[in-house]
Formats: structure tokens, sequence, C-alpha cells
């Protein structure tokens, strides 16, 4: 069989600029699915890992891990998907699928580190020597890896879901997250508002906290009991261990033994999305007083990624998204880059690549 | 009443060096019982906290809260305790004794921030302003903040269970450690060998982790699995995701998430001993590969306290001490700063002051 033509949109340096780019993927494996993808949104990550944050990468680089389209071929062992399903990929496409963490559903944590992660991912298969993500009309992908997207959410809302989503539905999940429950989410961004949405489906009781006091307004819209504007780390102190839990989005250094006393004694504090550099300075002793676990969570694994799309889809859940085309990629990096973006999620129409 | 003269040794400026001093504490008041000191063991915190690591103090300052004697005198309040009973006193002597925390015994957590620490916390009631400790040859105190020592365990190895036995014995039943679980302790000075011992006596298989290669000898006599010298952090790699809990004792900065990752996912790592300064750099997404649960732990309250002297006595657990007289403190405390100590405790016979 022949590569798989693409097109799509990639950074050819460190510089957050990407361009149009044609490029090959591998041919359709007998376990792979071919999507034809409809939407593909746009994440922190991506620009994080194209500018280098993160590591040297090897370009051109595609990105994108939020990705939603229709099944386009299916190879001759595939028994998951038919030519014709609605289809989602998130932030990985591969794993040794054997070891103890992958056959429970903890794909990402791999034991045999075989984790492919669905771009700038060394891959020996790809005619480009590196996975290439979402940001394209096309992707070819291991089965056990895609997930079914209901009739009854449509694909732009559902893209979005893939990192985002399970991003913040694992923890909560995790976190046994009840109808009653007070939950603090700190850092309202694309994640943040997830957070709050799943949060509140739930049941819970949810205090939005933000460092942005022009966001308050659109925050409330997203059915907090409470918007706290932390201007200075004093405005936590009227919340000191009152929460049953709280998630952090936030993707800068913040005071983690700070944000933590507002949950109760002996409860859980976890950080998702990952901070430039991942390097936190911890106050232990502080840490020490609060008598909170301090853990940090990895999107999730792919039976809880179909969970979260089913939950969302079954519960009306949709993220507040901007629809964008590919000629305002750039535009939007930049306004996530300088800080000027809401907590909408900006989701690329791939019929404009 | 008459002030309760006392003598002992005190810092006098942040210099590190201690000297003798004769000062007042207050009265035995109705609720108070007066302690003479036979022995007061040396904590490193006694160190830090004089040389003015963990913030400014007011000096003279005698330290020491590792501390065990004879009841000399009781309040008329008094029902604890009698004249003559064996009595000992760790890192607090007072508390708001009915907020949530109080009542549930961890005084040390008191919500209302009326703990009060053994040495240089203000204190209206003390003729010199501040809490004065157990370098001494006597001390005053609140029943409550006095715990028993049973016939069965001698008071110079008692001495060290009130503040290395408690730091270490609460995160390990918060763990619920059990006969057959894998555990690792992580720096082995007073407050490791405390945690193996306990661990060891719980019928834990116990992993030593160290960076001193020529402390192998002495961990391996504690009773310990196996001791891993930690020289570079890839020593910490045959032991991926194999030990069902962590307790760190290193005084130090290290790599949280690389001691993290022997622990299984979604297990829990505990810091005790706070390091100069106490900020920490947490690598956290590292952090989210290894699944593990953060957190730290100060001390334990009384009535867990009364558990783990009790404990030690029924287990015929005995820290390793070198006993001293005062006029050696001096050279003991240099040998913990230049990190020449062993991992015994250095115990003051009060009967050199």
């Amino acid at each position: 069989m022949s590569n798989t033509k693409s097109r799509g949109y990639a950074a050819f340096d460190t510089s957050g600029v990407l361009s149009p780019w044609e490029f090959e993927r591998r041919p359709v494996g007998d376990n792979d699915i071919l999507i034809d993808i409809k939407y593909a949104s746009i994440c922190h990550s991506d620009i994080h890992t194209m500018l280098g944050d993160w590591g040297p990468q090897q370009y051109p680089q595609v990105p994108g891990h939020e990705i939603a389209g229709i099944v386009a071929a299916v190879g001759k062992n595939v028994t998951k998907f038919k030519v014709g399903d609605r289809a989602g990929v998130g932030c990985m496409v591969n794993s040794c699928m054997n070891c103890e963490s992958c056959k429970h559903g903890e794909e990402q944590h791999c034991d045999n580190d075989a984790t492919v992660w669905t771009y700038g991912n060394p891959e020996e298969t790809s005619p480009t020597g590196i996975t290439q993500g979402g940001y394209a009309n096309n992707i070819v992908v291991r089965e056990h890896f895609a997930v079914h997207i209901p009739e009854h959410i449509s694909l732009d809302k559902a893209a979005p879901l893939l990192c985002a989503g399970i991003t913040t539905y694992s923890p909560l999940m995790k976190a046994k997250v009840k109808a009653g429950d007070k939950i603090g989410v700190a850092g309202i961004g694309g994640l943040g508002q997830m957070a709050i949405k799943l949060a509140v489906a739930m049941g819970a009781e949810v205090y939005a906290f933000t460092s942005n006091a022009t966001k308050v307004v659109e925050i409330m819209a997203l059915g907090v009991k409470e918007v706290v504007v932390v201007d200075k780390l004093s405005k936590l102190k009227p919340y000191n261990k009152t929460l049953d839990y709280m998630i952090s989005t936030i993707p800068v250094q913040f005071d983690i033994a700070a944000y933590s006393s507002v949950v109760k004694p002996y409860g859980y504090f976890t950080q998702v999305g990952m901070p430039v550099g991942a390097k936190m300075a911890l106050n232990v002793s502080a840490l020490s007083r609060t008598r909170v676990n301090f853990n940090a969570s990895l999107i999730g694994g792919i039976a809880e990624t179909q969970d979260v799309v089913n939950f969302c889809a079954d519960n009306q859940i949709e993220p507040d998204t901007i629809n964008i085309t590919a000629d305002q990629i750039n535009d939007a990096w930049q306004k996530l880059i300088n800080n000027q973006a809401s907590h909408h999620r900006y989701v690329i129409d791939a019929a404009s690549f």
C-alpha cells in the first residue's frame, strides 16, 4: 500500500509560526483507521511544544491532539470502527498494550515507555520519522487509540474533549467527585472551563479561582457558585479548609501550598497542565500545615477518554469554542501566547487546510 | 506563686553556639505540671531554629523539644499526672484545645493558630516573653501536652521519641503500614533510623535510601531489607514502582519526582523534616508520570505521641543514642552541622546543666 497523502499546517522552526505543508503519513495498516479530520482544536501544549519550551523538536512538525472526524478507511483487522463512523483522536496514538498500565487503561503511562504521542514522537512507520498531529485534513491511527464520537454531540464541540476534556475528567473521576461536593478549579482557560462544566454536571458546587478580574462574568456563566479573584494570596484565606477537592490548570509558577490551603485536611489537590520548565517551587513546610495530598495528572487512558466523550454528549456538556479557519491559526496562537484569549477553545475547520 | 527557677543552655545569637544560662519559667499553674528533666535530646531543628534558618529569633533562647523526666509538682486541677510520674514533652506545650483540629488530636494544626511551640514561641505567661525549651533542668507545661513514659523504657531512650519518634510514627500510621508492605525510608539520620525501626516493628520490608555509602553497614544493622546508595538518581531506577509507601527525612533539596518514582502508582510519598528555606523544586511533569501523591507531615498530636511512646516501650524499640553532658552540646551541634554524625541521636544528661 502507498503512503497516505496529507496536508496541514506545520511549524518549521521554534518561531511559533505555522505554515501550510503537504506531507505523507504511513499507509493504513491492518490495525489502523484513516480519519478524515473535520475539526482540530488548539491546545496550549501545541504552542509550548513547537516553541521548544519542553525540549528540542524535529521540524517540520504538525501539531494538534484534539481531533474529530469521520472514518474514511479501515485496516483488515479493524473491528472497533467502520467507514463512516464519527471518531476522535487525542494525545496518543500507540503504546505497548501489554504492560500493567496499558492493560489497566492507562496507556499514557505505558510501563515500557512505549506511549507514542500524537505529534513529534519518533516513529519508524512515519515517512517523516515522527508522528504528525491533527492540524491537517486526515490522520492514520491504530484503532485502539481512536474513540467513538456519539451522534448527539457535534464534531467541533467534541474535538476539545480529546485533551482538555479528558485531562480534567480523569482527575475528577479519580477524586470521586459527587453531588454536593465543593470543588475548586484554579486557572480558567480551556482546561479550566472543562473542569468547571464537568464538575457542575457531576452535581458539585464549584469555586473558580482566577487571577484575571476581567473574566468574572464569563466564568459565572459557566455555572460556578463563586468566582474568587486571586490578585493576592490573602484572597484565599476566607476559603481555608473549605473545599473537598481542588484542581489547578494554572500554567505558570504559583504557590502550591497557598492554593492547597483551601482544601480540607487530608484532601487532594491535582495539578494538570504543565508550566514551562515544569519545575515549581513547593514550600514543604507550608504544605505540611495544609495536610493536603498534592499530585499531578497526565491526560487519561483511552477507555476513560471514551467515557468523557460519552459523558459530555449525554449531559449536553459543550466546551465554549470559537471556530476558525487555517489562516487564523497564527493569530489565535498569538492571543494564547499573549494571554489575551478568553476561556474559549479555538477550533480549526479542517476543510480550510 | 513565684516563678520557677531554671538553668540550662541557651543561644544568645545566631552563632550556633550555646552557653549556660539561668532563667525563670512561669509558676506552676492550676493545669500545669513541673517536670524535673532527666534527659533532653538534640534535634536538627534546634540548630536550624537557633541559627535563624527558619526566621529571626528572640535570644537568649533555650532549644530542645525531646524531653523526658520526672513530675516534681502538679497544679490543683491536674488529673493526668502525679508527683513521681515519668513524663515527656515534645514540640508543643499549648493550643486552643477547642477547635476541630485540637479536638481531633491534631493540636499541632490548631485551627486558631494557637499552637505554642516548645521554644521560641511568644508566650505571655513566660517571664522571658517566649517559651524556653528542654536543654535545661526543668520545664513547666500544661498537663495535656505531656505524655506518660512507661516504666519499661529508659528515659534517655524515650526522649528522642518525642520528636523523631512521633514525626515518623504519625505518617506511617496514616499510611496504614502493615506486615509485608514494602516501605522506603530516604535520608537515614535521627528521623530516618526511627522510621526504619518503627516500620520494621510494624512488619514491613524496609528499603533504606542514603546518599552516604559509608553508612551502609550501620543501616543494615537497623533491620532493613536493603540499603540503596543513591549517589546518582539512576540508582533509583531498579526500584521503579516497587514500594507501597515512602517517607523522606532528607533535610536538603532533592528530586521529589525521582524519589517518588520508586512508589507504586497512586501510592503516597511523605516528606518530614524541613529543609532550610523549606522551598523545594518540584518537577510537576515528572511527578505526573509517577501518579504518586506527595504530602508533608508535621510531628503528630498528643494522643498519637502517647501512642508512639507506648508502641516503642512495648516493642522494645530504642533509638540508637549517644549520651553526652551539657559541655559537649556545642561539639555535637558542630558534628550535625558538618554532616559528620551517624544516625545516632545525641542525648544530653540534664544532671550536667
